[in-house]
Parts: C-alpha cells; sequence; structure tokens
C-alpha cells in the first residue's frame, strides 16, 4: 500500500488516498467551516478541488463526473450543504450514479453537548439529518471513532461502487486530522473497482432458470437500459451481445451503451412512441432480457409499452429477476459473463440446456405488421444457444436501421435555408456528431429530441429520464468535461443540450467550466415566439398551461454570461443560430467543432415546437394526472 | 365565508382562498407537472405566482416575504423540487418562518399501483420524501380524499401560524379540481391569524412562578431575539417593555425588533464580543427573561455568552420556560399581554405578587465594571411590579447608548476619502438607513458587520444566525421585496447586503427580481486583494484556510448580471464603489437613496478586512472545530 513507509497517516489523508485509489481524481463540492481543514488534503493528495457555485449544482456535477469516470466525490458541510445537495443525490439514487457524499459534521465534542451550533436545527439533534440521507444512500456511515474509520471509509467506497449509488460519509469536523496507525491497514482486504463474488448458489439456480427460459422462448429480445452498467460491466455486456443472434433494442436511456452498428441492433424501444417497426419486433417478443433497464413513464411513453415481468429476464446490477423470481447477490458482470460462455459452450457443442424441446430455428414474424418490415420477416432467427452465426453472418444486420447510417463526409439534408425546427434538428444533429462524444440531454425537449437522433460510437450518454431533476444538466457537463480531462482521452467533446428555462435553474455553474478552464459546447434551445417574447417551459406548456404565464420565464441575454462570470475575452465564443444554413455553417466550422472554447450557442426554434415524441408523451402525462 | 354563494369550490380554489384568507397574496415556488393544473387558480383566486428560477431560492424567498408578510406559500413538485427546497424549509424550521409548503404528488392512481413515474426513486414509494419534509415540518398533512381535505388544509395553515414554522401540503395532481361542497365549510371554526387560547392552568401557574422569580430577582435584565414575535406579538411585546424599568438588550437576531430608541434600551447582547458597558450589566443580572431569542454559536460569540437556565425564563412562540421548568400551551402574546397586565396592576395597586420579601428598589452595579459606566451605576432600577416609573422618568434613557445617535441631517465622518474597511462602513451605514427599511444581511461579514450599525425605526432587519446558509439573502430578497410592494407601505425600501461568494449560489433570482420589477438596493461587499484578485469566502478565510484556493471563486462582472437577466436599460443602475468618498457621494443621491431603480452597488474592501466581531468568532469557530 502507498503509505507502507509511513507510521500514521491523518484520517482524511486517509479518505483521500481511498478516493484516489478508486479512480477519482477530481473532488466537487462548496466549502463550509465544518469541512475547511478536510479540504487541504484534497491538493495535498494529487486530487484536483473543483470549489462549485453551490451545492446542488456540486451534486449534479459529481453525478456528471461518475457518469463518465464510473464515481465521484462530492464534499458539504452538514444541514445546509448537505440538504442543499440533496435533490441532486435523490437523482443519484434514482438512476444508479455512484456518488460519495462526504459530509462535515460539528465536532464530536459540539455534538455530544448537544450544542446549538450554526447549520443545525438549533435543537441538538445532529442526526437528523442523517435520517433524510440516508433514504437516498445505499449506505450511510457515522465515522465516530480513529478504530474503525477506515473499514467504514473502505466499506462506504466499495458498496458505492458495488450499488452504483450514493453512499453517505459523515465526519466530525475535530477528526479529519486525526493520524491513523499505517500497520492496521496493511491487512486490510482488496479494495478497488471489483464486484464482490456472486453467492455462488444463486448464481446457479439463477443462470439455469434463465437458461431455460432462453431457450423456451419462441421470440427473445434484448432491450438495453443505461442504469449501473455503463463501469464494471460494459465489457461484459459488450461480450454477451456479441453472442446473442437475436434482436437488441435500445431503451431511451440507453443511447450510447449499445453501439447502433452492432450487427444486431434492431432499434430504440421506447413504449407505444417507438417506430411502427419496432413495435412489430417488441409485440410478438416472449422474453425480453431487460439489462440495467428502469421503466419510467418517460422511457415507455407513459407506460404504454411496459414489459411486465411475465415475459422478462430483468439483470440489474446487484440482482437478477427471471419471470418474477428475484435473484439477489448476483451481479450484472458475473451473470452476463455466464450467459455469454453458456451461448459459447453450447454453440460450440452444439448442445443446449434444454435442446430436446426446442432445437430448432423459430422464424420470428411480427404480429399486426403495418406497413413493410419484409426483411425482418424473411429472416430466420436463430436462438442463442442453438446455433452460432457465422462471421460472415454476425457482420450483416438483418434488422433495418431505424436511423439513417453516418457516413464519412457530413451532407446536410437542408436544400434551402429554413427557420430550425426541433425534428429537423435532431435528425440532422448525428451528422455532426464524433466518436467519442459525452452528450448530456436536459429533461425536455432535449432528451426526447436525441431519441431522433443517431449517435456515434464510443459516445457517451447522459440524460435524466426518471429522476427528470430540471437544470441538471448544467452542472452535470461541468462535471463531465472535467471527468474526460481526467480521463486518458481528454480531447472527447462533451456536448450539452438544454433549454432556455432549465439553464436558469443551475446557470451559475457555467463559471465553474469557465474558472476550470473546461472548453463544452453548450447548445441552448431556445424557445423564440415570433409574436410574443414569451420563453420558458416547453414541456409543461405541452402537459398543460401552454399559455400560462408561469411558464413564462424572464428572456435573458445567453451571449453576456461567459463575459458576467469572468471568461477572458478570446477564451470563448458565443453564436446565435436562426436558420438551418447558419447551424449548418456553424457545423462546418473547425473551430466551433473542435471544441478548443467553451461555446454557448442560442438555438432559435418557434416557442410552439417541439420534438413530436415529447408532445405525444405531455398528451399522456396530462391525461394520466387529471 | 366567501364562498357562500356558491354550491361548490374546486379543491386548489379553496386551498387558495384560504392562503389569501390569512394574509398571503404572492405565491412563490417553479412550475412542474403534478403542480401546473394548480398553479391555475393562484391568479384566478387574485394572487400573485412569483416564477422563481429554482425551488432553493423559491424557498428561501419564501422565508424572505414570510418574515415581511407574517406568512408564505411556497409550491413545488414532490421529489425534485420539493428536495431542492428542503435546505430552505429546514432553514425555516430552525429560525421560525412561517412557511407553508405545498407540493404537488403524482395522482393517487399512480400513487396507489406504485407506477414508476419520473421524479420518484422509481421503487413504487411516494412517501419517501415525507419522511424528509417532515423532519423540517411542524406538521405535514397529506391531503386523499375530498371529505378530510377542507379541515387538513385549515389545520395545517393554522399550525404553520402558530407554531411560526413550514408545514407541508401534499396533494395529488388529480385532486386540484376536486370539487368540495361549501355547505359543509359554513360550520368550520375561525380561521385566520390567531394564536389558540392558552392551557388555562399552565398560563396561571406560568404567571405565578415567572413573577416570583421576577420579584425575587435582584438585576434582572430583558433579552429580545428575532425568532417567532415578529408576527402575532409584536404589539404585545411593545407593550410589555413599556411597563418594565430594566435594561432591555437586543440578542443579535433581535435587531429591527427592539426599537433603539426606547428608554430603557441598553444595547446588543451578543456574548464576550459585547460591548463591556452591556457586559458589565449583564455579567451580574440574575434573571434574564428572554423572549424569542435562540443562543447559536453565532449570536454568543462561541457560546461565550450563554444565559444559562439557571438564571432565565425564556418566553418562545409556544411554550415558556423558568429556569429550566417548562410551560407548554402558552403562547407568546398572551404570555407578554399577562406580564404587562401584572406590571400594570401592580403598579397601578403599589402590590406585588409577592412584595413582603422584595419590595424596594434594588441599586443596579455591574461587577468588575472596567471604564466610565457612571451613568449606569448611579442609577437605581425599579423592578418591575414594585414601582412605576412616572412619564417623566420613562422618556429618559438611564442607560448609555451604545451606538451614536442618528440625528436629522445626515453628518459623515469621513473628513478624507480612504479605503473602505468594514468598520467604517458598518459604524457609517447607520446615517444612511432610513425608518422602515428593510435590512438583510447575508450571512458572513455583513451579518455581522451589521451589529455595529444603529438600526432606524420600524426597521425589519432579516439574517439567519442559527441555520446560516450561504447564499440564502438573494432569494429572501426577492421575497421581501415582493412581500413589502403587497404591503400597506409599498415604498420601505429593500436593502440587501452580501458579498460575492454568497451572490454566486443563487445570483439568477436577480432575474426573478427584474422580471417583478422590484427595485431593492444590493450592496455586493466584494473582497479585493490588491496583490492577487482573489475573491471569495471571507468568513471561511478566517475560520481557516486564509490563503487556501478553495475559499477562491471566480470574479465575476456584477455589473452586467442586470442586463443579462433581462434588465432593460433605464430600469437600473449599477455602481462600483472603492472610496469612503465615493459611498457618501452614493448616500447624498436622491436617485440612489429613493430606491426607484433596482441597484447593484459592488463596495470594494481589501480581501483581508473583516469586521473584528466576525475575526473574534471565527478564531473561536476554528478551535471549536479542531
Amino acid at each position: 500500500m502507498m503509505f507502507s513507509n509511513r507510521e500514521t497517516i491523518d484520517l482524511f489523508e486517509y479518505l483521500c488516498t481511498q478516493i484516489k485509489k478508486i479512480g477519482i481524481q477530481s473532488v466537487h463540492g462548496v466549502p463550509g467551516d465544518f469541512n475547511l481543514v478536510a479540504l487541504d488534503y484534497v491538493e495535498k493528495c494529487g486530487l484536483t478541488w473543483v470549489g462549485n457555485c453551490n451545492e446542488l449544482n456540486a451534486g449534479y456535477a459529481a453525478d456528471g463526473y461518475a457518469r463518465i469516470n464510473g464515481m465521484s466525490a462530492l464534499m458539504t458541510v452538514m444541514g445546509v450543504g448537505e440538504l442543499s445537495a440533496l435533490n441532486a443525490i435523490a437523482g443519484a439514487f434514482a438512476e444508479y450514479v455512484p456518488v460519495i457524499h462526504i459530509v462535515g459534521k460539528p465536532s464530536r465534542q459540539a455534538q455530544k453537548n448537544r450544542l446549538c451550533v450554526h447549520h443545525s436545527l438549533g435543537n441538538g439533534d445532529f442526526n437528523v439529518f442523517d435520517e433524510m440521507s440516508r433514504r437516498v444512500s445505499c449506505l450511510t456511515v457515522n465515522i465516530e471513532n480513529v478504530e474503525t474509520a477506515p473499514s467504514l471509509i473502505d466499506e462506504a467506497i466499495q458498496t458505492c461502487w458495488i450499488q452504483s449509488r450514493p453512499v453517505t460519509i459523515y465526519i466530525p469536523c475535530d477528526m479529519f486530522r486525526i493520524p491513523i496507525r499505517c500497520e492496521k491497514l496493511h491487512i486490510r482486504p482488496v479494495f478497488g473497482r471489483h464486484m464482490p463474488p456472486d453467492d455462488v448458489r444463486a448464481h446457479e439456480q439463477l443462470i439455469d432458470t434463465a437458461m431455460r427460459e432462453i431457450q423456451q422462448a419462441t421470440n427473445p429480445v434484448i432491450l438495453v437500459g443505461g442504469y449501473g452498467i455503463q463501469h464494471g460491466a460494459k465489457a461484459d455486456l459488450d461480450e454477451f451481445l456479441a453472442q446473442v443472434d437475436f434482436p437488441v433494442f435500445a431503451a431511451g436511456s440507453g443511447l450510447g451503451i449499445v453501439d447502433s452498428s452492432l450487427p444486431r441492433f434492431a432499434g430504440l424501444y421506447v413504449g407505444s412512441w417507438s417506430d411502427e417497426r419496432v413495435l412489430s419486433m417488441m409485440k410478438p417478443a416472449d422474453l425480453v432480457i431487460c439489462i440495467g433497464n428502469i421503466q419510467s413513464d418517460l422511457t415507455t411513453s407513459g407506460f404504454s409499452g411496459v414489459i411486465d415481468h411475465t415475459r422478462s429476464i430483468e439483470i440489474q446490477r446487484t440482482k437478477t429477476t427471471v419471470k418474477g423470481r428475484v435473484f439477489d447477490y448476483v451481479h450484472v458482470n458475473s451473470v452476463l459473463r455466464a450467459f455469454a460462455a453458456k451461448l459459447r459452450t453450447s454453440s460450440t457443442e452444439s448442445v443446449c440446456v434444454d435442446a430436446s424441446q426446442h432445437n430448432s430455428a423459430h422464424s420470428f414474424v411480427g404480429n399486426n405488421t403495418q406497413g413493410p418490415i419484409s426483411s425482418v420477416e424473411k429472416i430466420s432467427l436463430f436462438k442463442s444457444g442453438l446455433q452460432i452465426l457465422t462471421s460472415l453472418q454476425k457482420s450483416v444486420n438483418p434488422f433495418p436501421y431505424l436511423w439513417p447510417k453516418v457516413t464519412g463526409e457530413m451532407e446536410y439534408l437542408s436544400e434551402k435555408s429554413t427557420s430550425i425546427t426541433h425534428d429537423w434538428f435532431w435528425t440532422s444533429l448525428g451528422k455532426w456528431l464524433k466518436a467519442g462524444d459525452i452528450i448530456l440531454t436536459e429533461t425536455g425537449t432535449a432528451s426526447f429530441g436525441i431519441w431522433n437522433t443517431t449517435l456515434p460510437p464510443d459516445s457517451i450518454f447522459i440524460a435524466q429520464y426518471l429522476w427528470s431533476s430540471i437544470g441538471y444538466t448544467v452542472g452535470a457537463c461541468e462535471g463531465a468535461a472535467q471527468a474526460v480531462r481526467d480521463s486518458a482521452n481528454p480531447t472527447r467533446r462533451t456536448i450539452l443540450f438544454i433549454g432556455d428555462g432549465s439553464l436558469q435553474c443551475g446557470c451559475q455553474e457555467l463559471s465553474t467550466i469557465i474558472r476550470q478552464g473546461l472548453t463544452p459546447i453548450m447548445l441552448l434551445t431556445l424557445s423564440v415566439s415570433f409574436v410574443i417574447c414569451n420563453n420558458g417551459y416547453t414541456v409543461e406548456r405541452l402537459i398543460h398551461g401552454e399559455k400560462q404565464i408561469y411558464n413564462d420565464i424572464q428572456p435573458w441575454d445567453h451571449r453576456l454570461l461567459p463575459a458576467v462570470f469572468g471568461a477572458a475575452p478570446g477564451t470563448y465564443q458565443t453564436h446565435r443560430v436562426e436558420s438551418t444554413a447558419d447551424l449548418e455553417a456553424l457545423w462546418r466550422s473547425a473551430s466551433f467543432t473542435n471544441c478548443s472554447f467553451l461555446q454557448l450557442i442560442e438555438l432559435c426554434v418557434a416557442q410552439e415546437d417541439a420534438p413530436s415524441n415529447l408532445v405525444a408523451l405531455a398528451r399522456s402525462l396530462h391525461e394520466r394526472n387529471a
């Protein structure tokens, strides 16, 4: 261990060392008097301190950082800072994002004496906030003595990784500097980005049960979401998908997880809004293997296309459910590895688990097919474990692409310049995106518009389809850009799509982006009415109150934002884009496209315009709320 | 009742009607799909909808509104919005501010079916957030059926008023439009800004016990704080203070509650930092009648001057504690009225409750007096109930003013212009302030600097000495200015003192101020180092990390803020003030002083400068944290 040549290590230095060891390089947060002494160790341990403007934005940033880096750390103080960040932590909990939330508490003496210190409720209760935070943390630990501190810290960090959800570590401010004897640390177990071994019995039973279901299924399909599988299981997922020969769909949250150039990739499944060809393939599916998926109203077109338990295998980070039967303590990586191995083995041996019942190829034909899906109808689909595709077969995608394939040179769709509509924008966007891009879409027009876009290979996609907190992506963009800079490939582009109303929630984090010298591209889909200048919450207008003033916002001069937040002239560019020609010119510009500057683009669309899928979804939400 | 000529009233119209009836005219919040239908009723019922930029700021604004208006309402949606506002709600709970938090929830059907709707954790648990909010609410109600809805709504609003603390009202979004039969509402009890009757027995015992203590005390004094007494008890407090003839101190939070021109006013008691003359009077006090006071570390110079239970009567909003003995269900207004009546009666009758033991005047002499306090030493103080002062006596203040008396014309202290120091600024400020001003100070340099300022009569002072959430006052300023506009005297000035670091937390609420056409004066105490341009968290620097980068912030061009937030040219003024002469010139300018425009002033002080009391306090906090 790295502290082997020392006798002691200070408690918070230990924590920073472990954070760094697990691969976190930047720490987000806001200083406060109960964490100041701790902050001294951050830079000292070679970590970057990213001071955010407020704790909610810091929490969002930590979430964004973790979605790229695999884990992140956030520092606040008890009460004020902790509660300000709670929405972000709850979002990370709902969306399976591993954030280590470190909360500085008053000294042990102050707590013991129930002192009426600031940032408390004044009633001597210093655990009341724990009771709030622990409901959105997969583990909460209170560091109270030096003997147990290292193991509690390790356990919290390790649990955060395993569960892919936030943990909260409370440390009294008098303990940061307390020395720990290093000799005790040498006997500690392996620590790092490891998943624990599965429960052997549960694992075996699961694989048997699941393989039987797969073999018995007539029309099995795969649906990949974006929850808890990006880190620690991505390679296993790719290997598994390489072994199967039935259709693979991406859920709305799963963009960027499944490569759309994968041979078996069959499109985006988002409930009833899905393309008709997708619906015709999903409807007759008698087994849907869901991986890292959450079926929220927003990803199922308002529950219109929920895959129910009677026909699903749901593989989640630490458990798998086969047609309603739950197998706990089995982990997504080992489950996917086992499935892949079974498929490999059975194909090599030409044997399957239950070959007697189902040993022939099945014809995959959609019921009630509307429109031409001839290529699908004609293809015989071979179930995994029954017959292996040849290399040649694997390289040919039997399923029609839903999205236009992106090829080499950019060719733009628009023949003459017109005003920009959401539907034009999102379908054209794919041509400008590049392999490896980090793409963030704010809940609202952006996160639904993006479903019309073909994402490039190796892109990482960030959005909140379950928690859906407005304003999330400003902070998340800062965190994601920071994580890219900390990564092995720091030239990847970070691109944020956000509406004007959402930007107002957390606008000041643009200041942190500037301060840290980060250079994301921020495309602001500004709703502009040519009749009255009311901007605001388009998604809310679609649900209820189209013309109501409560859905308006104050119009801002967004292009002044970098200057007000202290960006030096020459270090950023702003643009206002009002036509398709304007945008295409920008996309052709190397200085814009290469992301060497911070770019802020006001993209003007008509106020009443929205992606057509969002219009449909909003109608469903409106009905359900009434 | 106002709905007597109708058969039914929609549920949310009923809530809006009751909110208006209790004196709230503007509703703060952010729209979200679980509250949109409710928002339709806000304007319809004659209330103003103040759409804030985010929910934390909206919560702060509701807090500021309530501190002026007596109550306020905040609307959010479950989960995201609710949790974003939680820090503000916790602050209102800690600081006894009555905010009605109305949270729109998913429909009853969605909750019953445990649907995986957005803004939830995805686990079907729709009460998890209630469990968080209720820990910082004095009452939480879930509206679930139309029969009980009106009484639950009334109970929540009434409890909010009585306890002077937040309540949370959850309403499923499908219930907003459900009609209530008006006939049922006619039998409802009286509703409004009333305190309930005291528990008769507790009240009698309390008054007997307390009066005995008062009469037995040799050196009784009064200490008035700012918690839960501004609304519903201010007239009773004034009457009580008019009856007593022993020294009256203001606590740090009590500025503006006690008029400093009150004859018996003896100064500001803030623990060991207090003026020596105050300390010499407080030290020998054997009974301290604390009214609406909370002794936090920040108001007692780090617990150096806590008044312990053995010598105190603590009168709080709904209970009173006499030397540790708690009397519940007795309310500050009736307790103060009873005390005042006892004092009046006993003085008229020349009888006191326990006259046999203590029937003579006592000489009030401070122990260990350092320096000249001759006027105090020579004065014979007469205890309440034993001897009434004549009108003449009452009009003469026997106690030396701690602060320079403000007289008619402004006379400035500075003979030649110099750079601005905190100590100069805060002592000079009193000359510019006017009767009726609303004064907000952010936690940090401003909230400690203001203790050096003589506040004018009828001013209202807003600061958080217990919760101390950085960034609070930006939103609170919007809310306070909105409440002033809603009040009988809309020309009162709203003046905010805030540092640059705090402004960054919630800067976007300046946009709401602009949108609503409010015209506060915002003085930004900008720390400027003439060596390096590092601004940031002065209060944190004083506690720990003076030169550490985590206490720096990104420098902003603050004077661009109004323009970026959409203020039209000519509707605002910005200033940068670098010398005493600059500031005095501004103070003499009528257009600045009359508050007809939004004014944003950068006030430059040296980075290492701070109010001397804050320097001392920070030292104590540093030691306690270590």
